[in-house]
């Protein structure tokens, strides 16, 4: 996943929306989505511009046949309903496909009239997940949101393993939907300093997150390492792990459970790993008086480029603002730098001791919020439930309320590359369902 | 899952081992497993006696076709090598297939000479997962368990939450197997008093406990009501939820997560609601001082009969032992009234806040330690990894040995009825893997 010609900030996509500067969907980017149209099933597609080219029909009309089996292979599992075969295949194929498309969709391509015809317009698409991940591990590397996140009798200090593990959980797969889903503001306990309370929680929070998607994955019983980490990660989306704080204070003994098992959103297209080579960086350097990184965790190679160049900003849109034209209030506006572990490192943490990864399982940033206020990535920080934050002309919030939106998107940027997308990761807060009686 | 005429304690089976008032199979359990031959692949089928019958061949010899089109799908659902679809299956049909093979396999059944050829010789299969689970739920019940397991600060005390909430944990899916499978001591960090240590676990432990796999499911959003809880339960297993105790006590931020992410095991009977219904029996009765029990958690049938009458034990053999005829040195025995929570609880909190279960999602009780050291379920618990434990001749145990084999069984038992088994939970533990390298 080296820096190569399919990064070329010269090439234009014959699909027009595709060269605009400002685009998420560059001829540079081309990520992997499920799609369905009115008159048609989920499928899978590519993002392009504003279009999303229909691989499933595209690969079943005998456009990739002349690239040999491998990559028709994987075109064909680029079309399926869910990805997790495209996940499965290696990364050789993966870049293979990347500059098959790619050659499909140059502004000089003589294939422009074959392919043209399997161009969907976006607006007319719904997205689905892009696979039914088989688990959903949430990380924790943002020093300062665990910092923030500590319960009170350790306050502001890190744990003893931040250093030196990136510290994890595992969380709930099934309920991970695609962005636009709505979310049901959840019931559940809290305790409110007197009794035990047991209603929709009245403190609904986000967490502006980064995934990845794991390719290919290892045997049960055998680790991975450093060198062969960056070749299981498929791609990227953006996360928001919901969170119920008042449940999340009362019933964590194991780490949290109910409080985030509701609902989980990504965003539907999954930007690849070679898609995003342009914009690794250095890891962020480590402080000096952390312990020293375990052998295992550390690569020369990583250390240099584990980083990612990528600014994140979560919106948020209440009622008032839904007919403005306006985008919504900036509550985040934050970069990877905020992770003190790359995705290689969560990998290599997550199979040490024998587990199994598997294609699609989602392995989450957790919470990337920075050092200033302004790059806190969700409202415990922000607010702390108790110092309101203004968010338009006469409205503040201290936990979301129904009704709102709030919407993750994400730029990765370089000097000399073509800037790259990732769409929107965006949920609207539906009052809760009726509670059940006994 | 009421008792009916299915539990009748005269029932005989043409299969004479069924008879045998010790064994774990008689024609009152008709467990569900998937099990392969050395010339056939995997495909599902039901214990009785030290026979299993196929039925993936009954079925597809029409043995069922005269019970009617649901019995008829839910038998070759039951002969396929995932059971999913089975657990898919309303509790209705469930019981009529019951009801349709305990009809074959009773003494007096006609059909005798058409369904004995598609019985295999228990001895002679493998077993697999029942289901490839899509979730892995493990849950924390025991009063005893969680007072022990408390950090120092908290030690012997209960969180505040235990008697409103089952308190539960994500732990991982892709890494539970099927009893039998070796289990390689994992590596992971620990934490030594001085440094950090990245080496083979020198705490490995294992945590007796019983699960549930879940039938039928809820959509997103769609809390289940104590009313509807049973239905969503299709059959038990016994659980072995194997812990490196050093990784985990260095690594818990957020709860467990390598110390417990390597391995789990389960017995891979799968012994039905159905079957268990004769031994229900009224829950344990809660502490006086505890808080009162949320509406939502309260049914006054559950408080009556979600309690089950099952003893658990648990054996380990070490390699001294594995020529000798003895079983092993029991280190556990203990029963499911040490759990304060039934199973309905447990879905009924799971779904709360709008999670949606799906078939074949595994919900274990956690560690089931009784009152007595007898019933310690766990060696952090029976030697605190500072006294050991004597388990035969000359022989003592701080934590668990390369070599050493674990085995669960357990037993439900009432009077006045037959008593079912569940088979064994077992796993040898195998020395870690190299080290791999930076």
């Amino acid at each position: 996943m080296a820096i190569n010609d399919t990064h070329d900030p010269s090439l234009q996509s014959w699909v027009a929306s595709a060269n605009s500067p400002d685009g998420d969907f560059p001829i540079q980017n081309l990520p992997h989505g499920v799609f369905s149209t009115a008159d048609g099933p989920a499928r899978g597609g590519i993002a392009i511009g504003d279009q999303v080219l229909d691989m499933q029909a595209a690969a079943g009309a005998g456009l990739f046949d002349s690239a040999g089996k491998a990559v028709a292979g994987a075109a064909a599992a680029a079309g399926e309903a869910d990805l997790r075969r495209l996940m499965a295949t290696d990364a050789e194929t993966r870049m293979a496909l990347r500059r098959q498309v790619q050659a499909l969709l140059r502004v000089d391509s003589p294939l422009r009239p074959q392919v043209a015809p399997y161009l969907v317009p976006m607006a007319l698409v719904r997205m689905h997940m892009p696979v039914r991940p088989g688990a959903f591990t949430d990380f924790m590397t943002s020093a300062p949101h665990i910092a923030a996140a500590r319960p009170a009798r350790a306050q502001g200090t890190l744990p003893p393993c931040f250093h030196t593990l990136p510290i994890a959980y595992n969380s709930r797969a099934s309920s991970v939907v695609e962005s636009g889903r709505p979310v049901e503001r959840p019931l559940g306990q809290h305790h409110d300093g007197t009794a035990v309370v047991f209603a929709p929680t009245r403190a609904l929070d986000y967490e502006l997150e980064f995934a990845c998607l794991i390719a290919g994955g290892n045997p049960l019983g055998t680790p991975i390492t450093m060198q062969q980490a960056r070749q299981h990660i498929f791609g990227y989306c953006l996360l928001n792990d919901w969170s119920a704080r008042d449940v999340q204070m009362w019933e964590s003994v194991l780490g949290p459970f109910q409080a985030k098992a509701f609902r989980t959103s990504i965003s539907p297209w999954v930007v690849t790993a070679e898609a995003l080579a342009p914009f690794r960086k250095p890891m962020p350097a480590r402080p000096a008086d952390a312990p020293p990184l375990p052998e295992h965790l550390f690569d020369a190679g990583n250390q240099a480029d584990g980083g990612l160049a990528i600014r994140f900003v979560a919106r948020l849109r209440t009622p008032r603002m839904q007919d403005a034209a306006e985008p919504g209030a900036v509550l985040t506006d934050t970069d990877f730098d905020s992770s003190s572990w790359s995705f290689e490192q969560m990998i290599v943490h997550h199979a040490i001791g024998g587990c199994n990864l598997e294609p699609g399982d989602i392995l989450s940033s957790g919470t990337l919020s920075g050092i200033d206020l302004s790059s806190a990535a969700c409202m415990a920080e922000i607010t702390g439930g108790r110092v309101p934050v203004a968010v338009g002309p006469a409205e503040q919030r201290l936990w979301l309320e129904d009704g709102d939106e709030l919407a993750m998107t994400a730029r990765a940027s370089r000097e000399g590359y073509v800037a790259i997308g990732f769409g929107e990761c965006a949920g609207r807060v539906l009052p809760a369902p009726h509670v059940p009686a006994g």
